[in-house]
């Protein structure tokens, strides 16, 4: 049944053909007058320098990486990485070349009326998650019947290879499904590319954004977007590298995530379909209970056709968006075409898990992880809309003071914790009951399914952000700006919906990835069997060490965090100086006189987000290393969960300090507690600063950092002792 | 060998003696002018006033809780437990009524010089420090000693009793140790006491600051502790309330939780000594490897007696510290004295262990513990004292505005916790690896072994603050507030340190308590073995639970900060608007005229913080009856330890962000950046503001968030299924 993998072939070429189509309806919209063509050239200029910069670095760490890959395993192994990594680099280069095309195109659509410039926004934001689940698909497809000769199940069993240096130095062969290493090594090559778009966008794209507001907002009183301003490009830049190009390569290591982590336990649990617990956990998400060769190839390929089903779903939602006539109400449209999507998405589940050998029990989880998704969405929501209590309150908070609405601010974020905490502990006691860790795997797949949708409704936020800025700096009449805005607030709500969403699917695709790190790591030591980790052990060869890595697990996040808020900070500074010394340089530039050097911010932004990228980046990679050699397989599954709960409770307070604060800022804006000058709103802006980092860089890197660290630690397994080799 | 537990009886009594004979010490001396004197006495009397409201309070709810002890369990239970609670409450009515007494004689000794100011308040330290250590072991050598009856070990077994009502709902009999629950509750008692504590005082105490600072400094430009503020009194009641009796309960309880955890895991080891494993861990840390009924009582009061050589070792360590005649050196005698205390402790638990059947093994746990402390408390200091790069580098970016000089403090709070988090995971390594939990739990016990000298040190800050508080109000001459400030600020890195201290105590005897639980919960289902717990396991009646119980874990110190903090942000509001309305009401006070309503102030303050203090208290002691009834006891430990994992890392960050912006507050006021009144300044006053509730209210009480519900799960492990009943 390999002919299977026919099917998700074709739908992610239709989601690609889809992109260029949604594409080239894009770009029949006329970008407007020539400053708004002007303006839009200098963005699209920006953003492709740092794109490319960014490439070269990329290009070496990952030919260097995929060299070593070749050396320690196979050129397979290799070549299947370095397909994830240029596919998630081309996903972040596509998007963002649209959303820099469509950006002007909206403004210049707003003129007329909102409801035009939202089908171009939606569709240069479709162009992106399309092109996002195409290529992960389809590159999943290609990796897979490129190197069918590894999956054949006559083939598959757990090798043993004596690598030349390593396995004299680790005193031992090597151990892997060779399968496995090649999914994973695709998902790695995915995953090391989403790290460094967010954590270098999310530098840049703050950077640039405290850089203008300090010098030019507060100190010269400068509105927001004013072409005056020599970092208002960079900070335009940054909203299409950081939100888009960042975003994008996220979803799409999320995405690839829940897929390959499904893959691997399944090849694990076909290579030890003899073991009895094994057969036990068989019967209960199989029809029959029989995992034969007869079906091997459904059990692989099922979670890319449910995968497939979600992309179908994604598409006709978009096509919802576009379609409706009548778009009064613009952000309930939007809100239907996700709905859409989702029940699409669990309807065509159904309709694939019943022709599948698998039985329902694994439909039940996916279904469990859609909920989980969007409940967790709606959380966001209600913690960072201003039509709620909290945000209220922070304002309330900020006409008290700075500092107060800062700590109310903080305190929102805090309890926000409290009902995603309790969604994600009952989903995976569900999903963990109906099938195991592969129901917690079946869950995290339900989740990213209908990522292109989520995806698409993310980008066009930023999108219509950037549209709002062309019209200021086009000077264009103030009811474009106005509709942009609307636009753009519409998005917000979406968008919250969406970082939640991530969020939640970052947590259960990690814990997926744990648990096929555990089957990888564990469940292969002498026989393969149902892995399972002990906090505590009476064994005296892994004793402590679990716990230990547990506390070593919940710190890096931490320390990751102050690195990326520190890259902010510092690149900010640098911004600063350089603003300052402009305006003093040539006083022409405040006049309105003289053009402002774009271009240096932008080089100065560039080069510094790059070069804060590298300590986070290699922390991430370097602390599995590490935790296995040292402490053993045990304990580095004990350092990921340790990760994991850290940075999911850290993640959210900071996504949603960051959205309260933001959303109070605006709140006041909009005629509250004296409005825009005000004292409150001077408050809320110093909170608004504060919570921009812990927003926009470091909760959306965090969603990455686990994942990346997971799916090191499933290459690299077999490298690592068994135990701790501290004590001998 | 029972009699051994006179040296505990003879120690604590030896503490409390000199207590009060510091206490004598102390009030010998004058407390200067009439108007010094009535200063002093209204803040006793705001002080008394809470303390006593408080302890109305707790009568209530221990009463309510004593009785469902004895109600359940036995009488004597119900009697230990209230044993604790009253000694707890004792321990920091006697601490906050001599340092009351202490302050105005601080400022007056001041009068004279630096030397005899540091003697005195050191003097009032020292009541506080000897008086929790004296009342800790007393009160615990004293129930042991009542109701020896019940650890004699020819009674000692696991009994099982029918609970009219309560068997028949959970459908089982209960089953527990007795002695072992009589310690447990003691414990339960002493932690209760000091979470009200701690979040009230807490609350308190930056309600009553943020309010004083907000009206005061910031709208009327009084300078701090002006006599025409009417929340300065209030202001100085809450370092009273909050950080002299606050911090008194905490270590008392941190104090108890590593003797009483060694004892229960001691006392589980006892009853199953024919187990084979734990003949093997037995014969790894006792000389001879027998548990045999002669050398029984040894091993139960091994921990008081290495406990009595900390306290002797922190008496001279005080000693030293006031009998030092060459006081040049301020700061070097506070540290040499805790570095005697740490030695002579050493010294001391060689000599105990060498005398008992324990190896040396215990022995290195002990050092183990000492010494992580002491490393993390350097660890606080680095990054809290405005001598190093840290502190700096917030006051640097305080200079380029308040939003990135909050976001830089919270950068330094998070990188924080980098070395603390190695540290622990290393010496959680070596003492398992040493003694297995037993090693974890003596690891614990000797970190918190000479506690005595530790809260001297940690109380003299706050009555040298407050001294500094009578200088300003009673308008001596400008040296004497410079003395003060002098003693103070050489207090704050002792303090930090302490405060690291605490910290790093409160995660490794909280470590201590979740193993004690495992054996009272798991160890003994079925026959008593060594407990373990799985975190993903293939039993399927436990399954995910752990792990989702891990989430849940996570989750909760988030929600926990996140009360305490909006306690204190809506008490500081009613404040505010009190002050506002005094100010409004009498002009004449803030020309100095008439006097303002300081009472009204503290009233409201007192009230207020009592109400916040109980949603939090409430959220501990609930959420382990609802994980231990809903998903059983194995995922109960998994909770503890996420709660345990998640609260170290949050409280660290706290505790060190509140600190750096602290101190690069008074950096700046030093005459950095513009000094007073620049606008750095107003920048770090603004970050000062929002770190204070972190530093001093979520920190702290994060400490006792965990032992709290771990004793609590100790206790009432045996009515909780043993597996999820969620699922049938």
């Amino acid at each position: 049944m390999f002919e299977l993998i026919l099917i998700s072939a074709l739908v992610s070429g239709l989601a690609i053909l889809s992109a260029f189509m949604f594409h080239r309806f894009m770009l029949k919209h006329d970008a407007g007058t020539p400053k708004m063509k002007e303006l839009q050239a200098h963005i699209r200029e920006g953003a492709w320098t740092f794109m490319t910069e960014e490439a070269k670095v990329f290009a070496v760490v990952m030919l260097v990486i995929a060299a070593i890959l070749g050396l320690i395993f196979y050129w397979e192994v290799a070549a299947a990485f370095l397909i994830g990594a240029v596919l998630s680099m081309s996903a972040g280069f596509i998007g963002m070349n649209s959303a820099t095309l469509a950006n002007a195109r909206v403004t210049n659509a707003a003129r007329k009326d909102s409801k035009s410039a939202l089908n171009v926004a939606m569709s240069g934001g479709a162009v992106m998650g399309l092109t996002v689940a195409g290529l992960a698909l389809g590159g999943l497809t290609l990796v897979i019947f490129l190197f069918r000769g590894s999956f054949e199940p006559s083939v598959l069993h757990i090798e043993s290879k004596a690598v030349p240096f390593i396995s004299q130095i680790i005193g031992r062969n090597i151990n892997f499904i060779k399968a496995a290493l090649i999914v994973s090594a695709y998902s790695m090559g995915a995953s090391l590319v989403a790290l460094f778009d967010r954590v270098g966008g999310g530098i840049y794209t703050k950077a640039a954004d405290m850089g203008a507001d300090l010098v030019g907002k507060a100190e010269e009183h400068l509105p927001e977007d004013d072409p005056r301003n020599p970092a208002t490009i960079a900070d335009n830049v940054g909203d299409n590298v950081g939100d888009v190009g960042g975003l994008g390569a996220d979803l799409l290591e999320s995405f690839v995530g829940s897929i390959i982590s499904v893959i691997v336990i399944m090849l694990y649990v076909f290579v030890a379909r003899n073991n009895a617990d094994i057969q036990a956990l068989l019967g209960e998400i199989t029809n029959g209970g029989v995992f034969a060769a007869a079906n091997y190839w459904w059990l692989i390929i099922t979670p890319l056709i449910i995968i497939s089903g979600g992309i179908i779903s994604s598409l006709l939602g978009v096509m919802f968006v576009l379609m409706k006539k009548n778009k009064s109400k613009l952000q309930g449209t939007l809100m239907n075409g996700t709905r859409i999507s989702a029940i699409l998405t669990i309807i065509l589940s159904y309709i694939v898990i019943s022709l599948s050998p698998l039985n329902l029990s694994v439909f039940w989880a996916v279904v469990i992880g859609i909920a989980t998704g969007i409940i967790i969405g709606y959380i966001s929501e209600y913690y960072t809309s201003s039509q709620y209590k909290p945000v209220k309150r922070v304002a309330e908070a900020d006409d008290a003071g700075a500092a107060i609405g800062i700590t109310e601010g903080m305190a929102v974020g805090m309890i926000s914790t409290f009902v995603p905490g309790i969604v994600v502990a009952v989903a995976i006691t569900m999903t963990y009951w109906l099938a195991g860790l592969i129901g917690v795997a079946f869950g995290a797949l339900g989740m990213l399914s209908f990522v292109g949708m989520t995806v698409a409704v993310d980008t066009y936020g930023p999108i219509a952000d950037n549209a709002g800025g062309i019209a200021e700096g086009a000077k264009l009449p103030h009811e474009v700006r106005k509709r942009t805005d609307n636009l753009d607030s519409i998005g917000n709500t979406t968008a919250a919906i969406g970082k939640g969403f991530a969020i939640g699917s970052a947590a259960f695709s990690a814990l997926a990835l744990i648990a096929a790190y555990m089957w990888s790591a564990i469940g292969s030591v002498g026989e393969v069997k149902i892995p399972t980790i002990e906090i505590i052990s009476n064994n005296p060869l892994i004793g402590g060490s679990v716990i230990a890595a547990l506390f070593l697990g919940a710190m890096v996040p931490y320390v990751f965090s102050a690195l990326l808020i520190q890259g902010v900070s510092h690149t900010a500074n640098q911004m600063v100086r350089e603003i300052r010394r402009q305006f003093k340089a040539d006083p022409g530039i405040l006049k309105g006189k003289s053009k402002p050097d774009f271009n240096k911010c932008i080089s100065i932004t560039s080069k510094s987000s790059l070069r804060k990228m590298v300590l986070p980046a290699l922390l991430t990679i370097v602390m599995p290393f590490i935790i296995g050699f040292l402490l053993g397989r045990f304990a580095l599954a004990g350092f990921l969960i340790g990760a994991l709960l850290s940075c999911m409770q850290l993640a959210i307070y900071c996504a949603n300090t960051g959205g309260a604060l933001d959303n109070a800022k605006k709140f006041i804006e909009e005629g509250h507690y004296g409005g825009k000058g005000s004292e409150a709103h001077v408050s809320s802006i110093i909170g608004d600063t504060v919570g921009d980092p812990l927003k926009d860089t470091v909760g959306p890197s965090l969603d990455i950092l686990v994942k990346l660290m997971s799916v090191v630690s499933i290459l690299f397994a077999s490298l690592f002792p068994v135990y701790p080799v501290i004590f001998p």
